[in-house]
């Protein structure tokens, strides 16, 4: 089993609801430390997971609809905690839907699946993994 | 599949029995880094894995019982090689424990699994992973 | 030359003015990792820089004032570009204030200097550095 | 389920074949960061999932055969692009020989899988996973 | 003192002259995680010490220069050893140079030092320190 | 100004004596990470700050002095609190003096000052810097 792992990052606002979430109800922000892997059984005809130049410049694109927002703002997420487990299956099922329109190129049509990280802090991160 | 990870530490004195440990069979000590890993299918009712206050709090009450002791003379350790990889597994077993008993909260009911990663240098780390 | 480090977390949203910022003029948010240095020539009686514990609680305390907050509405940081920098200022100023008032202990005043710096994202980071 | 990482690195030149690969066709060289994680089911009668002293030194000896050298011109990868995830694999397979020949100590016997992660800069990493 | 810091990275082949190089004399290659440090007295008017984005962009234009190539077929290091260390002063002698001809925008002219970081591996990294 | 670091670390055991300590009067244990920084005004004859393969060895042999061993039964550490800070000191200073006597080569007499930072987690590191 093979994988290849991209990271970039991500600035956004949001705000949560829920007296779980505490000061975090308040509107606050965070940096995301993004970690998208591609996942597949065997190397492609080019001895690679996924192109690299490909899988790094969509993860970018993908979190350039989030950078420098404030997500309570979004109306895609109105009413939802955008939370970073919520943000992880976001980012991981856009870039599922550029695998499936080539956008990742040919090769990548036998990827088998994504996880995404996202790291808030030093001290805190989550993890979303999905099949293709 | 969604995860979420909480950091903390710990140091402690300890030995090893064994000629395999070589000069580790003197009392000596170390600081591990600790990322206790909480898995679940899906999200809860707030759109998270657990709350990570109490995931954060839960974790460094599992780790203050060891926390600045040698492990070679608490009594639940007699005889016993306290290994890096072994005390991952003493880490997540307590971390089970108190999910069960609902500590980390009424939704943490609904994790499937946890991972315990101890490093105990910028070169060697272990993990060890358990049904909940 | 000595000096202690500890290292904390704040997670705030903000705005910029001014076109060098591009799409960091719109409301969107940071992690901040938060590294503290405090530097002195010689160790004190206790053979340390300062009390850890203190420096730890000290840093949360003045990281707290600033946590979970939309900074744009902080009646202090009315008219001001809070960047990474000037951040990086302002809890050093705050630090240095408890240092000079005790609250990091009778052992601090012996300190000749604090670095503060703020890591943004794993690839973007700011340091301020003053005298006490 | 246990696991047990040692980290190493290498540092070689090659070059690619192949459009997908952009300026990476010219001659140019890597620092990979090497994490090699040996996993078995239970831990041995040492309360360890393998020797780390003998995991250390076999990884360094797999990864000296590759060290300060042009792969290009070994003769084992002519025609083939020692992509990342193909190193892993190479490194991966050497390392469960010796784990088959004994050189990772009986215990290792008990191994069940090797994943062998290549990291090739602070934003990207590969990974193969392999049974024993 | 204030200082902001931008994180690339850049991949070469070379070799070394000399016997203290060890099996480094063979052709091999690294990659370098590339750290520009810029620092000045005072913050500027939009309360930063650069524009980062000019700061990103410029230093990888820098790096760019020498990505992908074998040094050893560079003109300019005809002779040379490029060590790490000397390598530190190529990137910042070049952005340096770039900051003088207002590349990195008018504010960058109260710029009064460059430190350039390389780190070649996770267990060595090189630096080099000078005035503007 | 260059500088030249290279990482090892070293795993102890010890006590503090000292209400300041709190529960770290018990005899517990760290990981101390070591970055050796070694500086100079010019490079060398070779192009580099000092062979990096004899800082290397040379900063392992200083730490297996320590290694693996608890500090409070070294005749030398008797009454005296073997805090990060210290340890920093001590390595730094052994250092020093394998400089002098020619241990890290001949080039090495054109080093100026060295530089010793020993993290004993990911939130605490102390450093000490001094003239050779």
């Amino acid at each position: 089993m093979f994988s290849l792992t991209v990271r970039d990052h991500v600035m956004v606002a949001h705000s949560f609801n829920g007296e779980v979430f505490g000061p975090a109800q308040r509107l606050h922000g965070a940096t995301f430390i993004v970690d998208a892997t591609f996942h597949r059984a065997e190397l492609d005809a080019d001895n690679i997971v996924v192109d690299i130049g490909l899988a790094t410049t969509q993860l970018h694109d993908v979190l350039d609809e989030l950078n420098y927002r404030n997500l309570d703002e979004v109306p895609e997420f109105a009413g939802i905690n955008t939370s970073t487990e919520y943000l992880a299956k976001i980012v991981a099922d856009r870039l599922a839907d550029r695998v499936h329109a080539g956008s990742l190129g040919e090769g990548a049509r036998g990827l088998t699946e994504i996880s995404l990280m996202l790291r808030e802090s030093h001290v805190a991160w989550a993890t979303y993994r999905r099949a293709l």
